[in-house]
């Protein structure tokens, strides 16, 4: 529990001796850890096996007698619609049900607007001259990566504990009609763990804008993902939004791929009933519906969104200990130290943690060295780029729990030793 | 079976007199039958109502022991692309399994060419002055409307028995740099029902092309869809396209929205490795990975091409008594009067049926009036306008016999009353 920054260059050295003899012994077990994405792990999805029974020889209409086995239904069967409204928090004329991936749908969103603009009234971002996103960060690698894609500049802004820089965003906005939108994960945010405050949901809603077809592109992926039994809260944008006079600027989104099955389960788009049927009227040059039989499984398996948030409890019971776990790895090695800081998350799929500036790209490299590998240095901002290379973002869900307990062990050493470099004079 | 093109007025009105009174009986029955969509019928999904039950609680490894429930896999599991491979007939490295629609597949191909282009050095289509599209027709409308939603000038090209007419699509494309692609659907083409001629293959995948970035759209939708016991071949277009030296300029599609589950089934996109590359290189902005599960069950269910082929011919059993009532009927009610023909197709899922010029939209009026929908004259054309108003096309597979049996002979009477106005001197 030394302060590292108050030690004397010898204390420091002596101190890295020891660290290297672990981290040699580490290196020499030759184990591989995979610490790089949130996905699920085997007992999470065991949970929603049942569901693969739900549609059977038997059961595959609708509860209005649509044959799911059939083509048809370009926003999804009604009782789907129904309790991802209600899991949305819109109403059921606001809610797109999509495939499985809302990735998907919200790459689709920026073709769609590089291609025929954001409303029928509005120049398509391919024949503007200049298209900017906000991006405020560290943030969620695949949505810079969209960006990146499409040739959109990305502008970072600083994430906060109750959300993103309003200040900053509110002033930027309001001046340049060239950035379009701004990526959000509101609860839970990737990777920092934080809830975006009812204070700045309003900004964002009441904010002045000076593009026509600005959006906040709402990523709601974890709405029902908490790890503590009172759930966090999180204002409902799209009435902030409508109450604002501005109904049109939040596209929202969600899925179940961290309920049931990451990749088979049921991504969905939500908004205005205006930005629906605009989204609806482009959907249907590019497909005749989504799978209705995988929407009936979900439905007939969950029921209700009581059944959602039950089957959390079961997701939560399985993540919470692999939470705790990080938690006390960094807390036993790097407590008191002075050289780092990491987020204590109420949920979702990610640690976010920083080291002391320049470290964090060393930091990943010597973890790798010892066969433990985390998400690459830099991933969490747009570019890749890292302004402060102190970001690491840590995805526990996936690995058994003695992997990431070996896991942080070792990046608890990484860092003391990386940090040692750095705080040691130069020779 | 009396030619009508002989008759004289006053017999004309004879027969007509006789008509009205069969079409006033008809609508008085207020019937409502739909033959507009090329739809599978309940009986032909409950073949593979098994599939349903082919993953379980136990079954959801493939056979490379990827988890089918949790992310990743962009270009699919390995079994089901070497089933799909198969069906295609191109090498696994030649396939790229998607989610349910191959529409879905064609479409975002468009989009990709538009903002991105379809090499890595060539230009968007969006960026380029104009755009073309040639388009043999009668043809399938959502190829069309994806072109008018995007703005890329339709070139309608007359479809023969052999496939496109191949004289004026070699004269155009040699000259026309800004000619992008042609709209394919190769055997059992949507309405017409013909398969492309050997001939007609290797003269698409030799001829000289101007543009650089121009592409093929091989639609191949109805690969296994026979109707008959000896199967239609079909040359393979992408190994003529290697032997002309021209492996990249055509790009498959297939789907199994017509062998297992419409909507709910395997889409696929195929073509050279460099194309397959480039596809992936973007798709993988845009998803993690498609429903893999979904792929497993009917890996599960098919297991190899001749289950494929066995299952085919269960759908045949159903849908040959269909088209042989409206061969039936048409023959009944217009064989020989010298007033319209239509196509014979050895599989499929529409009939072509061509009326007297200027007759199909007056047919299609008259017939929805007593309550037989078909689909809308003129869609089988580019910007839905058939220059000759003569094309009806008939979708035979989702109405059960019966009422494609009292459909089509309203669709007969219908013809020849407008047949009769249309020979009748103006008053």
């Amino acid at each position: 529990m030394t302060n590292f920054q108050s030690l004397s260059p010898q204390q420091l050295q002596e101190i890295k001796s020891t660290l290297w003899e672990r981290y040699r012994q580490f290196r020499s077990r030759k184990i591989t850890l995979d610490m790089t994405r949130g996905k699920p792990c085997a007992e999470q999805l065991d949970l929603a096996l049942g569901m693969l029974d739900s549609t059977d020889g038997i059961h595959y209409l609708a509860e209005d007698g649509t044959d799911c086995r059939n083509y048809g239904g370009l926003d999804g069967i009604p009782e789907a619609r129904a309790l991802f409204a209600a899991y949305m928090g819109v109403g059921v004329d606001e809610i797109i049900i999509g495939a499985s991936s809302s990735l998907n749908m919200m790459h689709d969103t920026f073709m769609r607007a590089m291609v025929n603009g954001v409303t029928e009234n509005t120049t398509p971002w391919m024949k503007q001259p200049h298209v900017k996103f906000l991006c405020p960060s560290p943030g969620y690698d695949r949505h810079f990566f969209i960006c990146e894609y499409l040739g959109i500049e990305m502008i970072t802004v600083d994430i906060n504990d109750d959300g993103p820089d309003m200040d900053c965003i509110e002033d930027l906005v309001a001046n340049d009609d060239s950035i379009k939108g701004i990526w959000c994960v509101p609860k839970f945010s990737n990777p920092t763990g934080i809830v975006y405050a009812d204070e700045v949901v309003d900004r964002l809603a009441n904010m002045n804008v000076k593009a026509q077809d600005f959006r906040i592109f709402w990523d709601n992926a974890y709405a029902v993902h908490d790890l503590e039994d009172t759930p966090a809260e999180l204002k409902n944008i799209l009435s902030a939004c409508k109450q604002a006079g501005n109904a049109d600027r939040v596209l929202m989104w969600g899925s179940t791929s961290k309920i049931s099955f990451a990749g088979s389960g049921i991504a969905m788009m939500a908004g205005s009933k205006a930005n629906m049927e605009h989204a609806k009227r482009q959907m249907a040059f590019q497909t005749i519906g989504p799978d209705k039989l995988n929407q009936l499984r979900h439905v007939r398996f969950f029921k209700t969104m009581a059944g959602i948030e039950d089957h959390m409890q079961k997701h939560a019971a399985i993540l919470k200990p692999k939470f705790d776990a990080v938690q006390t790895s960094l807390e036993n090695e790097l407590g008191g130290k002075n050289i780092a800081e990491w987020s204590k998350p109420r949920g979702g799929y990610f640690v976010s943690l920083n080291t002391m500036e320049g470290c964090a790209g060393a930091v990943v490299d010597l973890a790798a060295e010892a066969g433990v590998k985390l998400t690459p240095a830099g991933s969490t901002f747009p570019y890749k780029k890292d302004p402060l290379d102190r970001n690491i973002r840590i995805a526990p869900s996936f690995p058994p729990l003695e992997d990431i307990q070996q896991a942080m062990e070792l990046v608890g050493i990484c860092i003391q030793m990386v940090s040692i470099d750095k705080l040691l004079p130069s020779q």
